[in-house]
């Protein structure tokens, strides 16, 4: 994962997520508010919904760790390397962990949202927990790496962390639209600064390598991660209003369609 | 912002705030509780309130972060020096991100209190999130400072990670007055701190330096900060106070006018 | 304060506070549930006892001010010693500070519990808030200390910022009996604490000094803390079991004397 | 207590109560989801088992302390060896104060559950203390170690103080299955985390020592400790399972029961 191909993956799923997730709950919010009978306001219609993204994130999750261990450097399976006496590519084995537990979290999605047998708040709880394994694993993660390295890694800790706290929140103020759209946010500032890490230290198509020991660029990219911060909020801007936009669009239509109705009824008498 | 009217613009605008505050929130709850007809306790003119407050917020982060890029030695919206090969003006870029959350949390504001397309909750988290923000890049503004230098901004940071968690409170104890005096006192805190802050950085009228190696000077501001707390609620009782009479006093005097209708509609009769 | 006297002063305070409040919590419980009529279960009752607290409370704050400033080594107000260019008696001004703060918390208890023009839950804040700020400014009074005095102190942190949260949490969990007796709990705690710190650092009766880098002695003090806590735990249940019966007993002999009553009044009859 | 049995020991506890909750918590909300008539679904059943848990929790810590104590090599009571003027062994002292606050949590669960003289959430939060107050005086506990033993046991703080604050949080949200799963696992986690690091640091049967100083070491057992957690979730997953098949089928089984009863009475009509 140590070049730009393995910030960006875990980058574009996150931004996938979060994307998603700013169309999905600003819809099933303005829904509820208008009492338009859409699918999405609808309890079964969200069940499904959650399901679906469970068997999503359970795929995902399965891709990722099969391809950290499959990939040509991988560790193939192999933990411990018996004949020069050390550990086996353990960078490989810490992101696959990391995805074995968003796997879980899938996995709890499924029964949950698919049969009734277990309490719903449960898949807040997992995902809560996936997202701050993810985190724990980062913090023990950047032993002995140059000053910049640490620092980016440190600045994503901030969003990890923060939608770990959001989302165990949610399991006592299930369905808060405030919640969710934080939680949003962090996701898509998650996803947009993985690719940011990328093309710091890594940069694309020849560009200039970073100075990692410049404070002044410490301080750039701290700031330039609550621009990624604000570009997070006008994204789900954007997508609240269109979304309120077609809904109560739709719901005129709905209303116009209903008047045409009557009114052919009514002629028709 | 590196001098004496740096510190004491943005102390002002809090201590405006601050002082606002402590005005209003004690006048919503005196009001509520005596069921008094005064124009605040009602839901539509609380709205309004906020909602032109909301627009004063953004109007005062938009001349921020005007002002921050194009004074005489600001960067004029240049980020990057090509020529030499450094950041440009890092410092004021910092001050405008501050500004810039503050703005959105102003834009918040004006559309959940403006229209009712937003959720109502929102505009506290966001107020939350601009006052966290604030806080996370004084954190990493502070390196290679002298100690007493630190120590006053990290005394600053108190107040306001204090009043993000507040805020952030108010998302789930919307209204509580509590909840609210306590973000006014930090508001109020901050503000006068800021002021102190340019008194001890850079004397104005060739007052005598402090000497910033001086442990005891270190002692002496950190209870200093504890009495400009103390001052900050003795300024929150006295506004109480006037605010609680007035209300009581108006409706004496309201009643006053009714009986004395009363009385002459009586002798009308 | 840096004496024995000094110690074992504020910590006679908190443990009469502490023990005042392992009768009066549980007495409030035990007639609350029992549904007895004793005066401490009724509102107007408990109203006073607050109000009367609130009282002491300022009371003994404003001694501890006097005290600290008039002292023969105290500053007698004095500031700064313009001659000799430094802070004068810091330490004692940081105590007076301390007190400072529980004399407000007195007040507005006596204000928001005699009076009905605050809101109830604000004196839980306020004392909070002192509490809180004794924590603040203990953690900034240990600089250049002995490891076994910062070590000591330390551990009196864990019992004020301890303190400090469960009463904040108090403020939206009002009457909760377990939080009232966790802060019971933690204000004895801090009390015999106080009383320890005193023997260990400044021993009375010409008791062998405590050798102030041997880490085994840093060892048994923390494990003392902890017996120190049990301790706190044996008192509240003790006082806790002898209120109860004594509830229970009162209403058996208050039924009785009702018994009592009636027979005699059917025997009138 | 440093040797092997000295970590298994107590990992056995924590493993055997992880377990046992792993099995009452599911069957208790499957019981009531179903409206069964187990008898763990009814209060008092509930009631009387959480008392004999209380009772084992009191035995098992009584049993603790004096095993501490009473050791061939343990200070058998003494606690300053007046001759060579030290400590004598706090270690054992320590995890006997440890088992001390599990004896008092196991005394007030007896005395909550037994009688109704207490209010019934001061069980959870003397189980928080005890839990909390182990975390504690492990901080204090790994001075001077090396850097692997340091860091196993940095690991185990996170089940601790993890499980801490999920169960203060069941004060205020008594009776969730979410909250109740979350420190059934991290309880499991503990004692399986404890019989790791008695692998680790005392290797039984003659295996080979681990490098104490190796960094790769330290990242294999931080990943480690996230299997152990995700097994902990396998465990609860299997025991979640087979109870709601049972209590399912027992029910199927009841019905069928009460059919055949049904068409026995109706041909005996």
């Amino acid at each position: 994962m140590g070049n730009f191909k393995g910030h960006a993956l875990p980058g574009s799923f996150f931004l996938l997520f979060g994307l998603w997730w700013s169309v999905k709950y600003p819809l099933k919010y303005v829904c509820r508010k208008n009492k338009s009978v859409c699918y999405l306001g609808s309890r079964a219609g969200l069940q499904r919904l959650e399901f679906v993204e469970g068997i999503i994130k359970a795929v995902f999750a399965l891709i990722g760790m099969v391809a950290e261990q499959f990939v040509p450097d991988g560790p193939h399976l192999k933990l411990y390397n018996y004949e020069e006496k050390h550990w086996d590519h353990l960078m490989n084995w810490q992101h696959a962990t990391m995805y074995l537990f968003y796997g879980i979290s899938g996995l709890v999605d499924i029964v949950a949202h698919g049969t009734n047998a277990l309490p719903v708040a449960i898949d807040r709880m997992m995902l809560s927990l996936a997202v701050f394994i993810e985190g724990f694993l980062f913090c023990y993660h950047l032993h002995g790496r140059a000053m910049l390295d640490i620092h980016v890694h440190q600045l994503l800790l901030f969003a990890i962390f923060g939608a770990a706290v959001c989302i165990f929140l949610e399991v006592f103020f299930r369905g808060s639209i405030v919640l969710e759209m934080l939680r949003t946010s962090l996701c898509i500032l998650q996803g947009s600064w993985f690719w940011q890490i990328g093309f710091v230290l890594y940069p694309p198509n020849g560009s200039p390598e970073w100075n990692q020991t410049d404070h002044t660029n410490m301080m750039f990219l701290t700031m330039c991660y609550c621009w990624h911060y604000a570009f997070a909020f006008l994204i789900l801007a954007v997508n609240y209003t269109i979304v309120s936009c077609l809904v109560v669009h739709q719901e005129g239509a709905g209303s116009l369609v209903i008047l045409v109705r009557k009114a052919l009824i009514l002629q028709g008498c």
